[in-house]
C-alpha cells in the first residue's frame, strides 16, 4: 500500500511507493553530455555577455577578460529588467505590476567541461560567497524585495547553457512558495514558541534514518516527504534565518553540497537537478520561526496533468531508502 | 519591460515577456510521432490490463474483448490503492496516511494513432460521458474526497504509454491546488457575493482581447496570467460548480475541446499538452462561489529551479497573443 505523507511545513501531500520503492539503478540514465562547442561563459568570450558584476581575479588582471576564476554578471536575456520604477495597475479584476527586478548568473568555474560536483571544492566554497555577496548587496535596492538564488544542472533540468552556472533573480515581490513556507514556520511558532526546521532536525538526528551525513554546522538529509527521489536538504544546525557563512567560512556548507551532488553523480549516473536556496526575505532575517536551508532535487520523474492539478507528488523512492544509498560516502 | 501579472483566484504571479513575444512557430517542435509496438490499450489486448469497469460497445459484445468504442479499466500500476482502510498517524512531527484511494484509466478510441484531437468528435464526446459516469458512481465511495480527471498526451508532458488516453485518480483528501482555488473563489465571495469566474467571463466577454471562442453554453479564453504559453481554459458560461452535461449533452463541449486541440496542432505541430478538469469536492458541488472549468496547457516551456523556488512562472507568449492565434478557427 502506497503512503500519503504530509510536508510539515507547507501542508504539501506526497504519494510514496513504500513496497516497490525504486532504487537508483531503476532510474534510466539521463545523458547529460557536455557537447563543447562556442560558449559565451568560456574565458576569452567575455565580450559576447554583459560586463561583469564581480569576479574572483588576480590582481592586476583586467575586467571582461581572461584570468577569472569565477563571474557575475547580469543575464542577457533577463527575466525582469533593472531599467525603470515599479509601477502598479488593475484592469479591471486583474493586477499587474512592471516587470522591475535583476537577474544575474555565476559562473561558478572557467572549465567549460566541470560541473559543481567536479571542480575544485574551492571553486564550489567560491559560489556560496558570491551567492552571499550579491544578497547582501541586493539590500539596497528597495525595489527588491526577495532574492531566489538557484541553479539548474542538465538541460533536463532547465539549463539552457552547459557551462555550469547559478542564478540570482531579484523579485520586487516575496514570492508564493517563500510565502507559504513563512506561513506554515509562522503557523507552528504561534502554536509552539519553536523553529518548526529546528524542530524536524531535533527529530530526524534523534531517529537517524533520514540522515544522510552531518558535520559541526550542518545536516543533509532526505525530507520525510519528498516530491522527487532522492530530493536532500542541508540544514544549519543553530537557528539562522537567513543564508550566510558560518563563523566567516563557507568551507564545511561547500564540502557537504559538494560531497551530496557527487554522490548524485555516482549512484544516478551524473543526473541534472535544481536546487534552490531557501532564505527568509530581508524584512525577517532575524526571524525566530524561519531557517534557511538548501533544497536539491534531482531530475528523475515527470511532473504531469496529476501535479498540476492537485499539487501532489508521485515519488517511487522512499526517503529512508533514499537516505540509506545517500549515506554512502558520508 | 516585462509585466508581472497575478492570477485572480489563486494570487499566482507570472511574468510575462510583453515585448518580445515568442509566436507558435518560436516553439521548437517536440517530435511525438507515435511508433506503435505491442499496446495494452490497443484492441485485442483486453487481457494484458485489469477487468474493464464500464466500456462502450455494441450488445452483444462480450466485456474485456474487442468491439469496444471506449474503455476504462484500473491502472495497472496505480498511484493509491482501492483496496483497504484510511489509516492516519503520527510519527513525531510527520503526518500520514494509506494511500487509499482509485486510479482509472479510460481509453478513449480503439485506434492507436488517433489522438484526442483526430479522433472523431463522437469519441471526445464519449469520454466526457465516459469522465461524469465515473465521477458521480467515485461519489458513493466514502473515502474518496476529490476525484481529479486530467490527461496527459505526449511523453513529453508525462504520458508513459502512446494510445491516447485519460486518467482519473479518486484522492482521500481535497487536494491542495483545489483548496487554494476553493479559498482563493471564497475570498471573492466574501467581499462581493459574487463568482471571481463568472466575474472574469463578464470582463473577458466584454474586452474580447483573451476571447478566444465561445458558443452557446461555453467559452474558450486565454487567461490573464498563464503560467505557460497558448495555456487555454474553457468555462461553462453559466455558472455551475460542479462538471457535467449541458441540457443533457456533452456535445457544445466535445465541439469546442476539440476545436482547441486541433488548432494546437496547427500552429504548434501537435505539441504534447496536459489538461486538468477542474471541479467542485462532492461535499460543495452546489457552490455559489465555485466555477467548473478546464485548464489545457501545451508544454512548450521547461519549469525549473525558479519556478519550483518560486512559484511564479515565465511565459514567454503574451495571452493577448495567443487567443489572437488560437481565435483562427472560431
Amino acid at each position: 500500500m502506497p503512503e500519503l505523507r504530509k510536508d510539515p511545513i507547507l501542508g504539501r501531500w506526497v504519494i510514496i511507493s513504500v513496497e516497490r520503492g525504486k532504487r537508483p539503478k531503476d532510474f534510466p540514465p539521463v545523458i547529460h553530455k557536455k557537447k563543447g562547442g562556442f560558449c559565451p561563459f568560456c574565458p576569452g568570450n567575455e565580450y559576447t555577455t554583459p560586463a561583469e558584476i564581480i569576479a574572483f581575479r588576480p590582481e592586476g588582471s583586467e575586467p571582461n577578460g581572461p584570468g577569472w576564476s569565477l563571474r557575475v554578471m547580469p543575464n542577457k536575456f533577463p527575466a525582469l529588467e533593472p531599467g525603470g520604477k515599479i509601477t502598479k495597475s488593475g484592469e479591471g479584476i486583474f493586477d499587474k505590476m512592471s516587470g522591475v527586478g535583476v537577474h544575474e548568473v555565476i559562473v561558478e568555474n572557467p572549465d567549460h567541461f566541470l560541473s559543481l560536483s567536479t571542480m575544485p571544492e574551492k571553486s564550489v566554497e567560491d559560489t556560496l560567497w558570491a551567492y552571499f555577496i550579491r544578497l547582501t548587496e541586493l539590500k539596497n535596492d528597495p525595489r527588491i524585495k526577495y532574492v531566489l538564488i538557484f541553479k539548474n544542472e542538465g538541460e533536463a533540468a532547465g539549463a539552457s547553457l552547459e557551462h555550469s552556472h547559478s542564478q540570482i533573480i531579484g523579485l520586487p515581490i516575496v514570492p508564493r512558495t517563500v510565502r507559504d513556507e513563512l506561513q506554515g514556520a509562522r503557523n507552528h511558532f504561534d502554536m509552539k514558541e519553536r523553529c518548526i526546521f529546528c524542530d524536524i532536525i531535533y527529530q530526524e538526528l534523534a531517529e537517524g534514518k533520514r540522515i544522510i551525513g552531518e558535520n559541526e554546522d550542518y545536516v543533509a538529509l532526505s525530507p520525510f516527504a519528498p516530491r522527487s527521489p532522492f530530493e536532500t536538504w542541508i540544514l544549519p544546525k543553530n537557528h539562522e534565518a537567513a543564508f550566510g557563512p558560518r563563523q566567516k567560512s563557507f568551507k564545511p556548507l561547500a564540502e557537504m553540497l559538494q560531497r551530496i551532488l557527487k554522490q548524485f553523480d555516482a549512484l544516478l549516473e551524473s543526473p541534472p537537478y535544481n536546487y534552490i536556496i531557501h532564505t527568509a526575505p530581508f524584512s525577517e532575517e532575524q526571524s525566530e520561526y524561519f531557517h534557511w536551508h538548501i533544497e536539491i532535487m534531482p531530475k528523475l520523474t515527470k511532473f504531469a496533468g496529476f501535479e498540476w492539478g492537485s499539487g501532489i507528488y508521485i515519488n517511487p523512492t522512499p526517503p529512508e531508502e533514499a537516505a540509506r544509498f545517500m549515506k554512502g560516502t558520508f
